[in-house]
């Protein structure tokens, strides 16, 4: 993928049709964040037409480059672009974003329309899924690609503000994505200099580039050009690195072109007003009446050229043709992944355990229990925040995930709970069935990522052992009281002996 | 403070008596993790009788340094130098190590003990809390020190853990002491390739130097060179950097002598094991027999040591006096802070809202509270998550806290919910009174530390707004419904309207 496209009027039309479509539906809904979707509709614009391998017809599409919107509450910035390239959503859900049952939520939410890749708008969280999708991509390719047959081959794209980079489970997820070398993970950085409380600068002042250098990442700062060609190139150069994830800065102007609003944080979290949309627009060389103008011309170059992305859908799909017929065991391996399925009749042995069978820990037997799983479910997934010796859930004979070498079934989180946690979603949002395991006391580290997989109704199982106070002796700080509150733990009646 | 002194084989027998008492505490107990302070003694040991300011007769000296040992799991480095120190704790309290009523605890706790500044275990959670030390120490500096009277002025000491610098939290505090420059702010990071699993290197391969850098740290790196002079030149050269926290990145070794079990994951989380007692023992010139050896000449040089150190605080109280006669109406504020305690009367005229005076909206409600606090309690300290226009919970005229400003009763944050509540409980820890607020919804993303202000019977307070469904629009990731089951919300009956 050359870049030899420029820019042209008519991008500059689809650029402003996204940040117009932003302002009327936020002002309409009285309540939303018109700012960054303003700021940030170029880098949308060219991700969608010219950066994504994806298909607007097939949202499913197995080998589609993912893009997540970390900063969730850009909300409209996906919305508008998935209605510009042909997703599905209508005008008429932009008119109703923020209204109870629309799939144009405040922030994105999983599964509510195609092309949301992720519930995002806690901060942090999205980016850290990235980081799991990424990660799935790799350990998937290592796994099911053969000579001649690269089936699994994409990127994973993620927009991220000030505040994402603020949240530790961020660095957590991203000092581990360094750590595995994480190539194909992509993310622009949304440098725009305001939060909602005011100028960045007044709590955040760190060398970003220079920490995700530190991390491992490959940095790349285009400054406030946000040209199409530059945003395009950047990716391009990205792309290039393959053995470290990319950051991408883009020093952006919050509440782009508002005349009385850009660069403050009043354009973060609040419409913008009648009158300051009226002035925005007339700086865009937009009519001002009515809202929600989509311009035949824009509506149709948007969707033709993210259409002809789409096409790159047919050539994988005689690719895998080919796959299937010279590895059928390994497609049909891989088809459970993609279909999210677990193989038929996995779960015709379950191991039991009877009270009269003698005593075991019960870890002791969840260490059984997940070695059986392991051999029925190809596709499941270990892992543990530092703790796998404790936790016993290593998957045997499973091997290691590595830098370079993803193929194993243990992921080695480090003491990153947090991370884990959204690492973990990302993986089930890709199709594996991973798991996350750690003392349960530590579910208070890592509770934002699990509400989020409970609200995604993904099937990520976190695993959390030494659950009482008969940890007794680590003290306090380590015996699970009040986390019992946040979870309701499966209880069952025992069958009394005979 | 010049560093004359060099190392002695007294030093050396008093280094090896800390490692010993650990080694015997962890083996007596038969849980515990025996590597860490094995490796660190030097260090500890430099500590407390050449670096820090300190009164083991009066652990509660209002301007010593305060130390935080992050890796909470090296507790019994923490005993033993408290033991050895002369701060009350007796050899048999290390004997009891880990039992049930005893104030060596599985991790330090709190109040258990004198000279345990924090309750530490939970990783990340102790070097975060040093921040807000840290940050106290600035602040109560900036207020009350008057020309020729520099009543506040010392340093906070943390020894952190790969764990530690894993964990989400301290990315957010240390990112943030970077900000503010808390220059009396001094980590050693116990860079030992080791964690529980295994290899650090399993999970964790950042340049933590670097990223420490792109905080805006000073950065030291002393190497496997753990002699007692270059650690005292590097808390000194840490000393002579006043407007950069600072880390001293130590290579250590863990079980450190141990055979056949240094620098193994063996080390770090179990007893050694009686025979490699033995051996160990043998490795250092040490009897085998019995259990719990100190040496005369090491418990009254360690004393004598400490003690010395203890003599500043006389000289300080002479300051104090002149300081008190000089400046009355600030020692009277200062005191409060000293003391832990309000001001007589403080709640005379506690503002009440009644069912029938019209309507207002709680948060504005607690608004005009915190506004009439602030006037009643001068050491009251207001602090946001990137939020407060929203949380309204900015003390007016208050000022914000900035790099070398530090008098201001507002803490900008930024979006950094965890690294707030830790630093706010640091900073409860310092006397000062200072709450947090965000969103309720994100009581999630800082639980661990609003876990450990209910440990410790801190006075934290921890504000969170937007606290049901109510918040509507923004959608289920911003909807606090399962957070309530995590605290038990104050509920008060309402005086019916007369």
């Amino acid at each position: 993928m050359t870049t030899t496209t420029t820019e042209t009027d008519l991008d500059q039309l689809c650029v402003n049709t996204i940040r117009t479509l932003s302002m009327d539906a936020v002002q309409n809904a009285n309540s939303g964040h018109p700012g960054a979707p303003m700021a940030l509709a170029p880098l949308a614009y060219v991700l969608y037409t010219r950066v994504m391998k994806h298909n607007p017809a097939n949202a499913d599409w197995f080998d589609r480059d993912r893009f997540v919107l970390s900063a969730g509450h850009a909300s409209m910035l996906l919305y508008s672009s998935l209605y510009l390239a042909g997703y599905g959503l209508t005008l008429d859900d932009l008119k109703r974003f923020r209204q109870l049952g629309s799939p144009t939520a405040g922030h994105p939410e999983y599964g509510d329309a195609a092309g949301i890749e992720a519930t995002t708008g806690p901060l942090g969280q999205g980016i850290s899924m990235a980081v799991g999708m990424a990660l799935a991509e790799a350990m998937l390719a290592d796994r099911y690609n053969r000579p001649g047959h690269e089936l699994i081959d994409h990127c994973t794209y993620a927009i991220a503000s000030d505040g994402d980079l603020q949240e530790g489970v961020a660095s957590e997820a991203c000092s581990l994505a360094g750590h595995l070398g994480l190539g194909k993970l992509i993310v622009f950085y949304d440098n725009n200099h305001i939060q909602l409380a005011g100028e960045t600068a007044m709590a955040f002042s760190e060398d970003v580039g220079r920490r995700f250098e530190a991390y491992g990442w490959h940095v790349q700062d285009v400054g406030e050009d946000l040209g199409l060609e530059t945003l395009e190139n950047a990716a391009e150069a990205a792309r290039g690195v393959p053995d470290r994830p990319s950051l991408v800065m883009v020093r952006s102007h919050i509440g782009f072109g508002a005349p009385n609003l850009q660069d403050t944080n009043k354009a973060h979290g609040s419409p913008l007003g009648e009158e300051e949309v009226k002035l925005t627009k007339e700086v865009y060389g937009w009519p001002t009446e009515p809202p929600f103008v989509v311009p035949d011309e824009a509506l149709e170059h948007f969707r033709s050229a993210a259409a002809a992305r789409g096409e790159l859908e047919a050539e994988w799909r005689d690719r895998a043709e080919s796959y299937r017929s010279e590895h059928p065991d390994l497609w049909e391996e891989l088809s459970l992944v993609m279909e999210r399925r677990l193989p038929d009749g996995w779960d015709r042995e379950v191991p039991k355990f009877r009270p009269d069978g003698g005593m075991i820990a019960t870890r002791k037997a969840s260490n059984q229990v997940i070695q059986w799983v392991a051999g029925e479910v190809p596709h499941l997934v270990s892992g543990s925040a530092d703790l796998e010796p404790s936790t016993l859930t290593l998957i045997e004979d499973g091997g290691s995930v590595e830098k370079g070498s993803y193929s194993g079934r243990n992921v080695h989180y480090g003491v990153r709970e947090h991370g884990m946690g959204a690492i973990v979603n990302g993986l089930n949002l890709h199709g594996l069935r991973a798991f996350g395991s750690t003392f349960f006391n530590f579910l208070d580290y890592m509770k934002p990522a699990v509400r989020l997989a409970a609200i995604m109704h993904l099937p990520s199982i976190f695993v959390f052992t030494h659950d009482s106070i008969g940890l007794g002796e680590d003290g306090t700080t380590h015996q699970p009281i009040d986390p019992s509150a946040m979870v309701q733990l499966p209880c069952r009646k025992m069958r009394k002996r005979p």
